[in-house]
């Protein structure tokens, strides 16, 4: 007798490419010891979380035995918790955010399902650009839509708003982008995003309903050179920032993101309504209470961005010395170069011979390339240089 | 142009008794000070956490400042944590359940949209008895599904399990009861439980696909005089019991509840393969990572439950007092009145005019009684014995 839903017995089937790798790498790591083993294949920052982390936590701890101190709150976050939110997004996103304009969510995923059960009818859709994070995809279909992928300009994985625009139809209610982008490291410029801006404003005119504009930014704080990473809140009524502290505090696992609405947007009461309804009967209820208190305390805060500027820097040049076409990630930290021979799967599978573990760009909905996280200590990166050039050479070299 | 999708447009339009309660609530407590209102609508413990809460809490928080401290881990939770989790429950239960045949989730209420996800096609059904919790009938929604509720027996709120029978057919694919019983407070006998089992057994071979019983016992540790919870995970190989650490450890904010599947399932591992996977696309990822360290630092405290039996005790002598019909809560903190004069919406908003707030039974789709949560301190107990009082003689004194 079928134990599951159809959808979920079919996901089981198709298992995501990355938890493939994690499960090649624990055979890996158990065979000849996880120091031996060079694994780019997981976004799990590795720096500890900032100082101010840890004494929220200790300050909260004081009161762990007050009355309530773990009780429930109002489902959209404590109050003053949303206020220091907004004063701190305010100056981040340059708008005028209120306590009210932001909800507080499990973690980015949290936000994106919350924010998708609220404004997705069964049969819409959703557009995002590949190559992109494959968990858009379930997201959106939890709650009976589908996400379509629109390839980004090819080499240099900008987003192509020619091939956006021939995508949008009556259907489209949601673009989701992300930049910073995973996996190619990619920051949208001021001027792609107000002409993505403007052509969703038309469209929502055409269509006569909103075309919201998610902006899913975890890596905001991780550029390099200066590079500026532009606002969509002042740009369009109809965009939110859907984010979370998951890379710049180091804090992924204790779940705590949000959702801000943009100020443009008049009737941004009901919107938030209907968020604070689905983030409870998602079964989400509010966000956690100890990473409320955490995230308040750290506002401001961020783990050192010149260990990531560094290992990019080291990444870079293992690739260039063993040969690989890359583009250099302008944020976030992952490499997408090219795969050697073209066939992105067996060459992560030549890499997993040098005990180097990478995700094939197939995973995200963009063959022919393959993502390396560089969230791993200096010396792993140099240490795999001999197996990324071994690689390299047996597979280019035929 | 409309901003929500349809479904959660509706849902705004009816908002939750509850929710109206607490608004309600809100206008009087600013009206007439918090102390001079009696507010017995809301099921939020108040009695603080046990003392190993806290010191859990401390002791993880010495650890913050380590790589991963806050880092993502297996979606189904800590390894150690699971482990820990199954002997504590193994114990409880009375079966022989290891760390793969448990999941740990954000609550109760992600436990339970982690599995109607994974269980549910759509278009398919799930049954309870009422009154019921009305979020059942949203977490089911969600997932394309939708809540029949069948009526429990009167006066005692026991299951009726041949209206249960009746209302079973092909497109059943979960049953759901809550023992102890939010409203009532009635706790499921162990013949009732049984019963209940062997009808699904025979029902699931009738069909051909399991109906899945669902037991949610977050009061399973408050019960008075005694009385025995029996487990279904003995008795019913496609039973699951999803439950929180919420009301034992004054824990709700923090989000840890768990889903334990029945060691009589011979596949289980593909359950917890389905679980795993839906606990992550839904967006809660894993529970909070602190929320796990608490949990298993405070595995088998509980708070005191004498001071709820206390409290029984005065409510009883309220109400007995002021001429209410009620049946005797044999668990969890709820009493579950007759409405004087038979209309419970009107009966509540009676008692609002003497500061006391209450939830009709039609919040709970069974009108004619309303909802008394005394998580309270039993001086408001006492000192809301004359408004009841009051009330009492307005309604049934006509």
């Amino acid at each position: 007798m079928s134990l599951l839903a159809e959808s979920v017995s079919g996901y089981l089937e198709n298992a995501s490419w990355i938890r493939r790798m994690f499960e090649a790498g624990g055979q890996l790591k158990a065979r000849y010891g996880a120091e031996n083993v060079y694994d780019f294949s997981l976004g799990n920052p590795d720096l500890p979380a900032p100082a101010a982390v840890g004494e929220g936590l200790r300050r909260f701890a004081e009161h762990a035995g007050e009355p309530f101190a773990f009780g429930y709150m109002p489902n959209a976050g404590f109050p003053w918790a949303r206020e220091q939110l907004a004063a701190h997004l305010s100056k981040e996103q340059g708008v005028d955010l209120e306590a009210n304009d932001v909800l507080l969510t499990c973690g980015a995923a949290g936000g994106l399902n919350a924010f998708l059960r609220a404004v997705i009818n069964p049969g819409e859709k959703m557009l995002t650009f590949a190559p992109y994070f494959v968990e858009y995809g379930f997201y959106v279909a939890n709650h009976g839509g589908s996400l379509q992928a629109v390839m980004s300009r090819p080499g240099t994985f900008e987003p192509d708003l020619d091939a956006l625009e021939e995508a949008i139809d009556e259907k489209t209610r949601v673009v989701l982008i992300n930049s910073p982008h995973n996996p190619t490291g990619v920051v949208y410029s001021r001027k792609a995003v107000t002409s993505l801006c403007r052509l969703l404003e038309n469209k929502s005119e055409q269509y006569g309903h909103p075309i919201w504009l998610i902006a899913d930014e975890p890596y905001r704080f991780l550029t390099y050179d200066g590079v500026e990473v532009p606002s969509v809140l002042p740009l369009y009524q109809y965009a939110v920032v859907i984010s979370s502290f998951s890379k710049n505090l180091s804090l992924p696992g204790e779940r705590v993101g949000y959702v801000a609405v943009s100020p443009k947007l008049a009737d941004r009461a009901r919107l938030m309504a209907g968020l604070t309804l689905t983030n409870r009967i998602l079964g989400f209820v509010n966000p956690p209470v100890v990473g409320q208190h955490i995230m308040a305390a750290a506002l401001g805060s961020q783990v050192d961005v010149e260990v990531y500027a560094r290992r990019r820097q080291a990444m870079a040049e293992v690739l260039t010395d063993a040969g690989y076409s890359f583009q250099m990630p302008a944020g976030a930290f992952y490499f997408f170069p090219q795969a050697p021979g073209g066939d992105d799967v067996a060459f992560v599978n030549r890499l997993v011979e040098e005990r180097v573990l990478a995700v094939p760009g197939s995973g995200f909905g963009c063959p022919g390339y393959f993502r390396l996280a560089f969230c791993v200590d200096e010396s792993v990166i140099r240490n795999a240089a001999e197996g990324f050039a071994r690689a390299y050479a047996a597979v280019a070299g035929k």
